[in-house]
């Protein structure tokens, strides 16, 4: 068994996924690798705060290092040095953010290189290969993008060339004979019909998880819950759901609540170094003037090395004069503050308090 | 007493410096902390390295992040977390560097922020007195530097105003009545005789210790060598000698065999940044092509964070791609490998097989 529920509260449940690498508890948080590297840290690092699942990055890894050093390296977790779960997107949101770099078409799509304006062509069946070269855990198909608002034929479309794409994708991944997991992305813009079709379809295709695509691309985040109940609603209990790209803290819980596996998002991370840190009470702007004279930790009690030695005022010095130290004290305790609440909503799932842990978190929060 | 020569080994010898925050033993590198921190690591790391002191630099600091700031923090010492010896310089050298920003009359020097233009004011007194809100350990004297090459009459000048200036430092460091310890600055260009000269006067005010300014700035490294051993056969055998703003690994051969004590440089922390770092056999451009593929650490059997864990490949697509735990890691190395080349170059000199030691190493170093 690939994943097992382990204990439900609502439609929120808590579970173990096992894949080549670890049993990773759910629900998880992963934290962005996007270039077989967590931003500003390293793996003694992450194994500090004991992070269970990255996600890296196919397309950034496919131009740089490249494939083959990955493969001769022995795959991405090798290279690296970590030994948890990796989870490879299928480089199609990066691919569809290109815009005026790329053209998609029955077999693929056709990109430049933001780099150095190259170009190279992304196929179902090659995108599965590629994931195959760097050996990680959980490989997503390509999936067509598109963004919001959408009309709904043009939002089919795009979920009728998924749903080929996928098939092909598994036809790809069953040649690999891999002991790797094949999660496939649930497309059909924001309309819960597409979603219900999308979801039938992709169950056909025997995935080990499913991958929740198209959320968070400007759309009300109303609509993204509602869209998302109705996603997860037509999805078995027995398959993991991975959301992803979203994880700011209040996500978590939206999110989570509503039966919701395993995300991802560069929220910590990027506000980090933007001197954007998460406390129970809300966030700080650390560079900012009421800093310069705060001798305080940035929370009280945290045990992360940014709170355990250095004040807000160090740390406003260290992040204003662009000191390096400043992005990697700051990214850990973003992740140190939100692998703690990952450990907080299992725990409150287990214990049937979901919902008060939810309405105690966000009313200190916001 | 404030330093005691333990052994000795032709003109190099071992000490012990003590500063109220700690012994040191000599001869010592000082990793550079410009602005508070150690560039791309924090102080958790210098405590992994054992680094038993550190040079901050005062012109850095009165600007950002001011000394009302550290002051209030509780000195230096407490706003980075380090309690090591923190030796602060006069901020003359930078001061110096700004050229058209700059005027020098007999009060002192004038200069404009290099961030922000503001004006600003340096002179004996009141650079004694910000060393005195920083509270680091060791304070340096407002001197007047000269560049290379120099007339003698200009470097006679220099000297004169840089004595005047170091006995008007000696009168406002009495006013403090403080347990740090004054190191007026010996210049005297690249003349010999300026250089007893300067000596003889500076002994007259009873030092702690001497800083040996005014050498790396351009001349032949003979000359270097030269002038230096001039200055140091100048000085008793009781007075910690600090060389300023040196330490490749071939300068701490040079320097230390020529009786320095102490030494610091920005050359194993900006070289990290950029790629270079330093092994036993030399130095390697880790961002180069052909360390892609090169799977071996940078060095076999060191201890480092960086040799611990990674591969060169993976160190040279971190640098490549400017992630910057890549920063860090190389930093890592080249401080372990910098301050472990110190640890054998004491043991060497209390072996009495210090010409031997530096024989071994240039030969597979260059």
């Amino acid at each position: 068994m690939t994943f097992s529920v382990t204990s439900r509260d609502g439609k929120a449940r808590t579970g173990v996924l096992r894949t080549p690498h670890n049993e990773v508890e759910t629900p998880v948080f992963m934290p962005v690798a996007t270039q077989g590297s967590v931003k500003a840290l390293d793996q003694d690092d992450l194994a500090a705060l004991d992070a269970q699942a990255l996600l890296a990055n196919s397309y950034h890894l496919y131009l740089r290092p490249g494939p083959e050093i990955v493969e001769e390296a022995g795959g991405l977790h090798k290279f690296m040095d970590y030994g948890g779960t990796l989870l490879t997107d299928s480089g199609g949101f990066q691919v569809f953010s290109l815009e005026e770099l790329r053209k998609v078409d029955e077999e693929g799509v056709t990109f430049r290189s933001h780099h150095d304006g190259s170009k190279h062509t992304f196929t179902p069946e090659n995108v599965i290969r590629l994931q195959a070269r760097l050996g990680s855990d959980i490989w997503t198909a390509l999936d067509e993008c598109v963004g919001w608002p959408c009309t709904p034929e043009k939002a089919q479309d795009a979920l009728k060339r998924t749903q080929r794409w996928a098939e092909r994708a598994k036809e790809a991944f069953i040649k690999e004979k891999t002991k790797s997991l094949f999660f496939p992305i649930l497309q059909g813009g924001l309309y819960p019909e597409l979603r219900l079709e999308a979801a039938k379809h992709l169950l056909g295709l025997e995935p080990d998880g499913i991958c929740l695509g198209g959320f968070s691309i400007g759309e009300p985040k109303e609509l993204t819950w509602s869209v998302l109940e109705a996603s997860t609603a037509a999805l078995p209990e027995e398959k993991p759901r991975y959301l992803m790209g979203m994880g700011a803290a209040e996500d978590l819980w939206e999110a989570f609540g509503r039966g919701v596996d395993m995300m991802d998002c560069v929220w910590p991370t990027r506000n980090a170094r933007n001197g954007r840190v998460f406390t129970r009470t809300g966030a700080l702007n650390i560079p900012n003037a009421e800093f310069r004279k705060d001798f305080r930790p940035i929370e009280e009690g945290c045990p992360c090395p940014a709170c355990r030695r250095y004040t807000r005022a160090y740390l406003c010095h260290l992040h204003r004069v662009k000191e390096l130290s400043a992005y990697r004290l700051l990214t850990l305790h973003n992740l140190h503050f939100t692998l703690g609440l990952m450990r907080e909503i299992r725990a409150a799932i287990k214990e049937g308090r979901f919902q008060q842990a939810r309405k105690d978190f966000l009313s200190r929060y916001e």
